[in-house]
């Protein structure tokens, strides 16, 4: 049992900055806080499994294949596979919380 | 990919609301809304995995085994494995967001 405080690692530096929360064999949880104007570029992994982004702070827009960019706001957690082209634009300084099962 | 709006579930009902975010073979995601006053009570599952407990807002105490109590406040997140002693406490009404991997 341990607990992570996301209000310490309120930090933003560079374009994006990564704070690792946690790894294991069942999920790996990461923070990214990503400045205003920055783009978490569109990706895939060719692996087995999902992932959440849950926006912590700030709003933007979440990436998929293509033009795709579906509105991000506090709140809002999106769920896709992992072999799912993602990605996250910030519109305003951003945070948001990576939850990656099963980690690759 | 899907996108869920936690903010449409800022509901609180009875002791415990629950709303059922996600659920797949990788991870299953649920967000619990837990009046001031109230308890998630201790328990644990005889189960291989982890889960994690974010506070999306409120506060008040993680609960483990035997008397452990500690603070739970907003951007605070617990991990633990499924088979480990976990509930909360709510002092304030509280939402949280729990992600189970893999589910069971």
């Amino acid at each position: 049992m341990k607990i992570y405080d996301l209000n310490e690692s309120n930090v933003f530096e560079g374009d994006i900055k990564k704070f690792w929360v946690h790894d294991s064999p069942y999920f790996r949880i990461i923070n990214f806080n990503i400045q205003a104007g920055k783009t978490f570029p569109v990706h895939s992994h060719n692996v087995e499994g999902q992932l959440s982004i849950l926006v912590l702070e700030g709003e933007g827009e979440f990436l998929g294949k293509g033009e795709k960019a579906l509105p991000a706001r506090k709140g809002e957690i999106l769920i896709c596979d992992i072999n799912e082209p993602h990605g996250v634009r910030a519109k305003t300084d951003m945070r948001i919380l990576v939850t990656i099962a099963p980690p690759f």
